[in-house]
């Protein structure tokens, strides 16, 4: 039975469209992997590849399975407005990390970056693309897209110290302990003067 | 020809001490790695050991090849007081680091650390006994221990996004301006109030 709407002559499933999604992501880069591209390999038509999945970002989210979709949280921290957006991303991103049926593919796919030269590639296009950019644009300081891309690095390096290597007490303090800490952290490198300050 | 001082009974030479012991950190932890249990490893007496290398911490550092001390750095950039330090723990891994000759072994510790539990367990209790201890005991703010091993995983994001992801434009700017922003970043992690903050 055909759902409404559905391209005709669609002969993939989805299941099959996120493996080619996999491979080409993997292969060519989140830039490289074109909608076209990714539909190619699953020998179905592009539109059907819109059909299931609306963007590319949410094709790469639902192929590497991401308990988090990063321009959704960077989105939902940026509704609230600038300030305090540091601790919003924080506790979005922890409170989905600390469960840890959920958080398997997110440290998979870091564990890649740091193993892989093509899993980088892929998570360094993403990450610009789809969350620094906007994130950057937003911030109206000096420097936008330096900060995003260090506030970035500290979110990187509190999975890397909480989740991979066990820093205490980082590692096991609770969530409502940390996040307000580690967001005025984020929020600073975001939005405080940040050359030559010294406290 | 013995060398004045050396103990007397030594058979082992430096670099079988230094296989013994990278061997035994990685099988028991930085903790349960003791001399004498490096020193029956290599065959020697646990004196041999003391008389190449001063303490633990210069053993590990050697064994591992690690272009930089961590202890030391701490150590220095404390000397200039604790204004200041974050931006000269930054500049002093920064430096050693943007260096491509001397950053292998220590990025092969992260890459290890990040997919082996062993290595991840040596790592996280070299860091904390010999440059997180000290590091929060000289801080003089509340929760000393959770900003030092926050600071950690600053830097430790550092490491990760600027040369393993290779995210941008943090990955390449010149160290003479991202020392600063990202010294300011853990400064204020070290010793600013950081509750219910928002900026």
């Amino acid at each position: 039975m055909r759902k409404p709407g559905r391209p005709a002559g669609a002969s993939a499933n989805p299941a099959r469209i996120l493996a080619a999604a996999r491979d080409c992501f993997t292969e060519s880069g989140y830039e490289g992997a074109t909608i076209r591209r990714i539909a190619a390999r699953a020998g179905c038509d592009p539109a059907l590849v819109h059909y299931f999945f609306k963007t590319k970002s949410d094709l790469f989210t639902a192929a590497l399975a991401l308990p988090a979709q990063p321009p959704v949280l960077v989105a939902d921290a940026l509704a609230g407005g600038v300030s305090g957006v540091g601790e919003r991303l924080v506790f979005a991103l922890l409170s989905r990390l600390d469960d840890p049926s959920a958080r398997g593919s997110l440290l998979g796919l870091v564990r890649s970056a740091i193993t892989h030269e093509d899993a980088a590639r892929m998570l360094r296009e993403y990450l610009t693309t789809e969350a620094l950019a906007p994130l950057a644009a937003a911030l109206g300081v000096d420097n936008p897209a330096l900060r995003a891309s260090l506030a970035a690095s500290q979110l990187m390096g509190l999975v890397v110290a909480r989740y991979f290597v066990g820093l205490e007490p980082l590692a096991s303090t609770d969530l409502a302990t940390v996040a307000p800490m580690v967001g005025a952290c984020v929020q600073h490198c975001l939005t405080a003067p940040l050359s030559g300050e010294s406290e």
